[in-house]
């Protein structure tokens, strides 16, 4: 008690430029190919649906990208955003470890997605689109979305999976609340969503469905763009503010990690913490252990294989090399809605296939312990999602534990959990299973992966 | 764009006291009455319901109270909480006022109350306290309090009015993360709620009800204390923490407020973003206006007397003078359920006597029209309670805009409403209506009000 727990930074801090990993990568990147013909894709093939400074950050290889003023200007409503030291939770493990975590609870929105949804309606602003269109599953990157577009005046379409749309309306009614528009996918707003309900009028949805639809508006329409919240180089890009940041105050902390934890589902929100000490380490500098957390019922960096692939379920998205499970691959309910998704960022694949990151999976029930248990000593209620970093921070811990290693831990806290709290009513009630994905479907969707030359 | 809108201090800058208004007062507050005898309550008479120390800062005229090592130690988890300047939602007024909020809803519990609960929890603590019982309506305070029990190890139970608990199960749904237990109220754990129950077996309750049962609790058990959200002096005095910070994070603007704007139910949030201020204006300094904004479906301090009367509807709770609506009165439902209370704490209620205040009442459709437009321009959804708060700034705003006066206008935005997207459901789909409390009703209630020897 009386040391020190949070490392602030104040908004003078906020980095000024973001860092993109590709200029330190000891292998570049495999190219993003033409779903149709296979070639790789240049900056005009995606005209249609990014404006092109975000097409440029896609493939940049510079190692600083400036931040627009603009911005920054925005990112200091909630950033810089907090680093706290664990210290009730390392008393309540009994550890020698020191446990921090960055805390991106703090937005708006509630997690860290506004990161890159306000660099994103900045850069399609300013070259005078008017629409962005866009899908979610739970919810929390379309009302990051929603809430950047509001303050820079784009209208904003929201494609959300019907099922979620449904029965999770909370997080809907913030993207309302910002002036958004929300339609339950499939809908009959586009040729897919129509072909999709044609089949099954009450199909539930699904996140590729949702990506397809989003992506038809954006192409078919001149003044709208197409939005993601994950996976994309510029998107990652985006979100390393958080390990900038997070730099520094473990400097002001005097402490450097020896690991750093996050979840994975599309992999922003790893990369933002992760991404900038990776690259000091590639640089000559300390290199921690990198740790992904995923859901053991999607589990695409430790079950999937790595290879191209679709990420929608219309193909008609570029065909990206990652880990995946296939586009076919439908993991069974979980409450991490933003972990539920068939494929990983190519950048985050990509450093998993170089060694530079390790992966492991837990099931959700594991992970709700770790976010009630990280609750009662901390304060905040985790996301469902986070609580999966949670889960990997405190079993890092416990290694520490074990083998008397006082090792620095350092982890992501990305959202806060009180648009999640139907998922922790179902764990107090013992209702939450954990589900297993199905063998025989997993098997099936990576037999469907389509077969692609390999680029020269 | 690019001029500062958020002012931080590091943590170092907690304050180390709270502010006690009962120094600077030009007349004293009346005395607290016993229920039965009608007599002065002394420190033994609320011994049963509360620990020493808080009694103590109950009556305390000192001016400063210092905060023990252990309270700070865990603010830090949040606090000092931003300062902003709502530069986006001036610019969308046309006004040429400057608007400032200060901002509680980075706590864990999503709003200003854990500033005292955490307080109210160690004071217990520190005395061998086991157990705390508390009432909550939409759950607010229960989870803040259930928060601050989990960090010091104190059973905590909370006894939720029914209606809520079984209409909004989300709070209730963090109070039992945070290991608290949660029961609907009436329940048949009292003699109170049993003789509620007999009379009506489906009785939705009441705050009153629950303040009865828990103050039951308290009263026969030994190990167990009663710890009230709001009202009461030494919760105001706690919330303190708000104005002193805002003081200080003022002079970084180089301003200081020519109005401070709050919402008030027991007036805790509004106490805690104002004493510090109209202190420093009763000791010499400047007297910006204070505005009280209530809500016009349960309207103490515009329509309430100023008389002794009961907090709860058992009468077991000593009599304060303070401006109320009567114990029986019943105010119709809308969503702001933190300001769904018959009286107003006895220091608002004297300060509005000796015209140090001043107080408006709005209907909750036209604060959620502010609290909309607060967030399209700022980002951040308040609470139903706040949004009161956000309607009194933008009225002065408003009012600044037609007088061409550019004052320097503060407000408490006390939380997010992450927690109450169902009123934003409702608001959004034109389903939120104003109903007016029952002008009968109310003249019943005044009636009821107990006859009281004034002191001499």
């Amino acid at each position: 008690m009386g040391e020190q727990v949070k490392y602030e930074l104040n908004e003078g801090r906020i980095p000024k430029r973001w860092y993109n990993i590709q200029a330190d990568l000891p292998k570049a990147l495999p190219p993003v190919l033409h779903p149709a013909t296979f070639a790789p894709v240049g900056p005009d093939d995606l005209a249609p649906l990014f404006p092109m400074s975000l097409i440029m950050q896609e493939v940049s290889t510079e190692r600083e990208i400036e931040i627009p003023e603009p911005v920054r200007d925005i990112y200091r409503l909630w950033r810089p955003t907090p680093l706290y030291r664990a210290r009730r939770l390392e008393k309540a493990l009994g550890t020698p470890a020191r446990i921090f975590y960055k805390y991106e609870g703090v937005s708006p929105a509630g997690s860290h997605k506004p990161n890159t949804a306000v660099a994103q309606a900045f850069y399609n602003k300013e070259q005078g689109v008017k629409r962005l269109s866009t899908e979610t599953g739970a919810g929390q990157w379309g009302s990051s979305l929603a809430f950047a577009g509001a303050l820079f005046g784009l209208e904003v379409t929201v494609f959300q999976v019907r099922v979620s749309y449904d029965q999770k309306p909370y997080r809907r009614a913030l993207i309302e609340s910002y002036g958004a528009h929300c339609l339950p996918s499939p809908s009959d707003q586009t040729a897919y969503g129509r072909a999709v309900l044609a089949k099954n009028a009450k199909h539930p949805g699904s996140l590729g469905i949702a990506i397809s639809e989003a992506v038809e508006v954006a192409a078919q329409r001149e003044d709208t763009k197409y939005a993601l919240g994950s996976v994309l180089n510029h998107v990652l890009l985006h979100q390393s503010v958080v390990g900038l940041e997070a730099i520094e105050q473990m400097q002001m902390a005097d402490a450097y990690p020896d690991v750093i934890v996050g979840c994975t589902g599309g992999g922003s929100n790893f990369a933002g913490i992760t991404f900038p000490f990776i690259g000091a380490g590639l640089r000559g500098g300390h290199k921690p252990r990198i740790v992904a957390v995923e859901p053991a019922a999607c589990p695409s960096l430790t079950r999937g294989r790595y290879a191209y692939d679709f990420g929608d379920t219309a193909h008609m998205a570029p065909l990206s090399k990652m880990h995946t499970l296939g586009s076919a691959f439908t993991p069974p309910g979980f409450h991490a809605g933003g972990l539920r998704y068939h494929g990983m960022a190519p950048l985050v694949s990509h450093l998993k296939e170089l060694g530079l990151i390790e992966a492991v999976a837990y099931h959700q029930t594991e992970c709700f312990a770790a976010g009630v248990q990280f609750a009662r000593n901390e304060g905040i209620l985790p996301a469902p999602e986070a609580n999966h970093a949670v889960k990997g921070a405190i079993e890092e811990a416990l290694r520490c534990k074990r083998e008397g290693r006082a090792d620095t831990i350092l982890f992501n806290l990305c959202g806060h959990g009180h648009f999640d709290m139907q998922a922790y009513i179902d764990y107090s009630a013992g209702k939450l299973v954990d589900q297993p994905y199905d063998e025989q479907e997993l098997a099936m969707a990576l037999a469907g992966l389509p077969s692609v030359p390999e680029p020269a």
